[in-house]
């Protein structure tokens, strides 16, 4: 995609990041998940140390209500159970019907049945953005049936023209995580190069980052940044949290008490300091 | 409520609560968990750690035998689904039938409709405590709809006449957590200004007292404290072990994890020399 | 069992541990696991940090089809509910069409009703080994009625008959878990003798080692190293990890952070250095 990019149209992502983080603090928004059973309380807790305001409701005849009053929604697919699916349905009409912003994120999807329909299904609901490794990207785009579980087998690169073709289908921004974060809305596409390989040693290092994005699109919602700066912004912050983490950890364990740490004390001078961003006009 | 104190009638909760945990660790009381999917890995190791016996026994055809082996129990009703709602309905019975004690904690009760059906179906069969923040406590009431989640939107003392309440209706104890953590049996009214901010920013710093609670009162039936004495303990204890864990952590990330190890660590001196207490009759 | 050993025929037990550790992080080998929700997270965090690649794939419809995908498996009891034993019966058909080693942990049967129906029916299904505490193998064998929860209430020699039996009559191997951990294959026992108390202090320290064996199963597929030698090799690699946490541990908190990190930090000499193996034919 380096071809594509326009360096004189470099968006100031460092700049939107440290003022949707402020804001965010500010008046956290109310960030309503329904994710996998594995990572729930880490992403829980990625939430409350960025400043966030998580809650979990993923019943039925509770899910719908409560899209309605939150800020932003995650739907993540990776224990998608019977009621969790009846729930993420239930929870999409309901962001729908407010004007919530949403996250859709298809664990896994490709190989496996159950989840791939429903991924099929929400996204046709137009998520505000979509966040996946390169195999999930492209298995929801319909080019590969996807890798042999939660790791991504494809690169990054491989998966941008899924990337663009997905943002144009559904009108939202699509978010491709790899060592080098990927981000579109079909028009534009920023990539952050922020990040470290410890976040791949620890569960729900990607999972956590779709809820990050979820509570910036809420904090978003209070301000003139559009749907990619905000996801952009969650990659930059959650990717340079990261980096302070590993510079401080002595393996995976440490590390993802560290992150929880480094999300709680990265500050706007810290973002503009370590950016990595590249990206513009298509 | 300050004026309703009698300062002559101060209740020794620091001895209770030294005694009441050498009890719990001589004799570990089995812990018996129906809680939410996102903190229930950190309420077992909460409970392990002060030297309790967990056990998350959730399902239909099972809770209700076990609540009759344990020998205190939770019911949190942070993530309900169909199945922990009816393993919530029969491990009551089972409660009810052997003399076990139980707390109930009313999680985002309120404007959710499902949990706010199931609190107030519950409350009726008398919890011997019931725990929440000061939004829960209103909305259980019926003086509040509730917060827009599990933050508390009101403060403690604003909840000091629906704990009242909710204590003279059920002739169970009532305890409202916040920056002070006030238990009520109708009769006395007890203060715990211990405790850390940091707590609101680990998923299940509220949770996981609950089930302390539960540990406690399941300690104090080898013992003459009532369960106002074990209620109070439970917090006192725990909001110490958090202010050891603050003063050695550099974020929520390594709060949570110092406060698994504080809980470990302290001791009946400890507790004595750091309470922070007032309390007595009405 | 101490008459019974063999020294003579002494295993090199931490020789093969030392190469199968090298086998896994190589090639890691995809380790699905429908296990209990307290433990999820922690469990996937140990394989991710061991080197392993986790997958959490616990619904009916897609359980069966990756137990055929994935390398080794674990069927882990804790809290089953009823789309959980569904998906676990499903998953047992799929690894025995494919041939894909699976892992029983009978956690807390006995006393409990629906876990231990559906622990005699898997058990029928000849898995390629079962680990639990010596109440859940007693109680597997049909020689005790259990604990009263996820509690030893029985030490590790008194179960050497039941785990013989056990495995005889399943053609597997069967690992007692205590401070030392007994494993045969109804031929030979091996006992392990590392290991550290802090493991019982942290919830999931016994039910992540059957992910961790599902693991080694999973890696040693590639090598002509029998399930005996697998099963036992990842008991001697976490119990020298355990050790090493407890080194720099401060509490039960800071051990489970350290296990990590030292699961993902341990290499074939520290293995070679610090092995406590007996065993033999019996």
């Amino acid at each position: 995609m380096s071809d594509l990019l326009r360096p004189e149209t470099t968006h100031d992502l460092a700049g939107d990041a440290a003022t949707l983080l402020g804001v965010l603090r500010e008046a956290p928004p109310l960030t309503h998940c329904i994710t996998n059973a594995v990572v729930t309380g880490f992403t829980a807790n990625v939430l409350l140390s960025l400043g966030a305001a998580p809650a979990m409701v993923d019943i039925v005849d509770e899910a719908g209500m409560f899209a309605g009053i939150a800020s932003g929604m995650l739907i993540n697919l990776g224990t998608p159970t019977p009621e969790q699916r009846a729930a993420a349905v239930e929870a999409v009409a309901g962001a729908a019907a407010s004007g919530t912003p949403w996250v859709l994120d298809p664990v896994a999807i490709g190989a496996l049945p159950v989840r791939t329909a429903l991924a099929h299904q929400l996204v046709g609901h137009r998520p505000t953005a979509i966040r996946g490794n390169a195999s999930e990207i492209l298995a929801l785009a319909g080019l590969s049936v996807g890798g042999r579980g939660v790791d991504a087998t494809d690169s990054t690169d491989s998966a941008a023209d899924a990337a663009l073709s997905l943002a144009r289908s559904t009108g939202g921004v699509v978010a491709v995580s790899g060592p080098v974060d990927l981000i579109t809305d079909g028009e534009r596409v920023l990539r952050v190069s922020n990040g470290h390989e410890l976040l791949t040693r620890v569960t729900g290092g990607g999972c956590a980052l779709g809820a990050v994005m979820a509570a910036f699109l809420g904090a978003a919602r209070a301000t003139t940044h559009d749907a990619l700066s905000a996801v952009a912004s969650a990659s930059l912050v959650y990717t340079i949290a990261a980096e302070r983490a590993a510079a401080v950890s002595a393996g995976p364990g440490s590390f993802a008490v560290a992150l929880l740490d480094a999300l709680a004390a990265v500050g706007a001078d810290d973002i503009r300091a370590a950016a990595r961003v590249e990206g513009g006009a298509l």
